[in-house]
């Protein structure tokens, strides 16, 4: 596997991070000891993406493990650990259902192990990556020969364990010679599509077409792509996508001009305890992610930013969801519960 | 009129334009001499705005005049000077208008008199402030009081003579205090929105909050604004309306979300000779506008972008249009000649 690593675990017992505040000028990586610097990391978006939001708290909890394991009350390290990982940022459902897998490696335990709960963490981590490539070949069957795509925010690599949800669909539909044009939103604020998707497209030798958010809709009006193709940071019983601001309007253009809408996601990210999307939490963020940009002040001073970063796109403006199990097709009620 | 003066004509013989691509971190003027500098200023986007465009033509004309006067060959070089103006952007009628309005003072006469034209583009820079503060009034008895609105790019008196279009709408609308809220779009890939709307309202004590393009349709979705309030470039006979890329993807979701539409434009941006929008010229601009801001990079190096600038916002998605001469309301084809 020749594509970055956003997550590495090392055997100094230390979590090694790939600062994609950074991309694509500097590529450098951070080094994790403890679940609070995970934490804060996961916040400050050092890591990101639902996917790899989840396997980098797991690796947290590892570290929980690693710091707790001589104490006596050990078991109070953890659920603290537990409760600062699962704060750390609220839409993405992957997070929490990290968190609840690894608690099978020290919940019920009698002593704290760290090397079954990093066991358990690499599980998930080699899990994703392989879901992700079953997501990738599923998902580029729905796609037809000579057909143009966009996609919105990041979820390759980067994203995930590896290899990527909507942008494994993408790889795979390159690699089977479909795709004519590939289309790219940069992503207002954070220019993940501008910044990580393009990037990793063009090392792969994929080439990438960047579109401002506001051109979504004369692109599709013109039928210069078929479909739309969006990862997800929770998916709920009746079909609704909780994804990066811009999905909902992006998904409402394809709908509207007659383009189709796929969400590709691992079955971590479905949460069927949620009806629909209007109960989905949505995370907002400080305005000066609007106001500025890195070190240039884009805003005039003194301007005020409403910032959340994710919507809700109703589950009738998406044509299919693709997990490693399967496609779903509406009504999403029934056919979601058998691919998860 | 406190308000910021994007076009200045000096009585030495220049014209000054502020330079609207350092806004808001620094405002300087440029001095221009000839037609051909005040072609690569529009080109340059220096100045920007259909009404601000077409008046900048028209002291364009006024440099050539003073260039050309002492030409036995004058008629050739006023031609040269009307071609390098009228191909300097495409999309924005008010530029040939503009320049129509101006062979009135040179086309038919024995003499090239520069003070004519003079007199004529004053005139013109005139009625547009005077058209604008109309259109503001007008436009602001369409909103109810306690409203919150949306606008996007920039309208105001950056864009135009003075006062603006929609951002006129905006400010009579706050005056009588009838505005909750005031949202702006930020605008990729130029950002006007943020560098220049936020700007002008910020300096007039109206409060503004940003929105990436992406929340425009949770905006409008959760009800937190009531009208969308815009420009146009070019309005054509059955009401379709060419403004900034986004404005079309923000109408589609004002209207879908039982939100209004509102276009406020003077009526020089009216264009009867096109029957739809399918025929209005739309500009692409390089990739380089998507792909940097001012020095830093923001897209992953290798990658292309597709960048068209303006884009078409069908006449069925449009509540109202509003000129200096009244409200037009559907159908267009009848109501639009009443007030051009």
């Amino acid at each position: 596997m020749s594509e970055v690593q956003a997550i590495r675990w090392s055997d100094q017992g230390h979590l090694e991070l790939l600062d994609q505040r950074k991309l694509p000028s500097q590529e450098t990586y951070l080094t994790l000891e403890s679940p609070e610097q995970v934490a804060e990391a996961i916040r400050d978006l050092v890591v990101r993406g639902a996917p790899a939001i989840g396997i980098t708290a797991a690796y947290g909890m590892v570290l929980a493990a690693l710091r707790n394991r001589d104490r006596s009350d050990w078991r109070e390290g953890m659920e603290a650990a537990e409760r600062v990982l699962g704060a750390a940022r609220p839409t993405a459902v992957n997070l929490a259902w990290a968190l609840k897998e690894l608690r099978s490696a020290w919940a019920d335990t009698r002593e704290l192990d760290p090397e079954a709960l990093l066991a358990t963490a690499r599980q998930i981590h080699r899990d994703d990556i392989e879901a992700n490539r079953r997501i990738g070949q599923l998902g580029a069957t729905l796609i037809a020969p000579e057909s143009s795509v966009l996609t919105h925010c990041n979820t390759g690599a980067l994203a995930t364990g590896g290899y990527g949800t909507a942008l494994g669909v993408i790889r795979s539909a390159f690699a089977e010679g479909k795709l004519a044009r590939v289309f790219a939103s940069e992503t207002r604020p954070w220019l993940q599509g501008a910044r990580l998707t393009a990037w990793e497209l063009l090392a792969e030798k994929i080439p990438v077409e960047l579109v401002v958010e506001g051109a979504v809709a004369p692109l599709f009006r013109s039928g210069m792509a078929q479909w739309l193709i969006v990862g997800a940071d929770r998916i709920v019983a009746n079909g609704d996508v909780a994804n990066k601001i811009g999905t909902y309007s992006a998904a409402l253009h394809a709908h509207t001009h007659g383009a189709k809408v796929m969400v590709a996601a691992p079955a971590s990210t479905v949460d069927l305890s949620i009806p629909d999307g209007s109960a989905i939490p949505i995370e907002h963020r400080s305005a000066t992610e609007i106001l500025s940009l890195g070190e240039v002040t884009t805003a005039a001073s003194g301007s005020g930013a409403w910032n959340p970063v994710f919507d809700v796109t109703p589950a009738k403006l998406i044509d299919a969801i693709v997990t490693q199990h399967g496609i779903a097709r509406p009504p999403y009620e029934e056919s979601l519960p058998k691919i998860v």
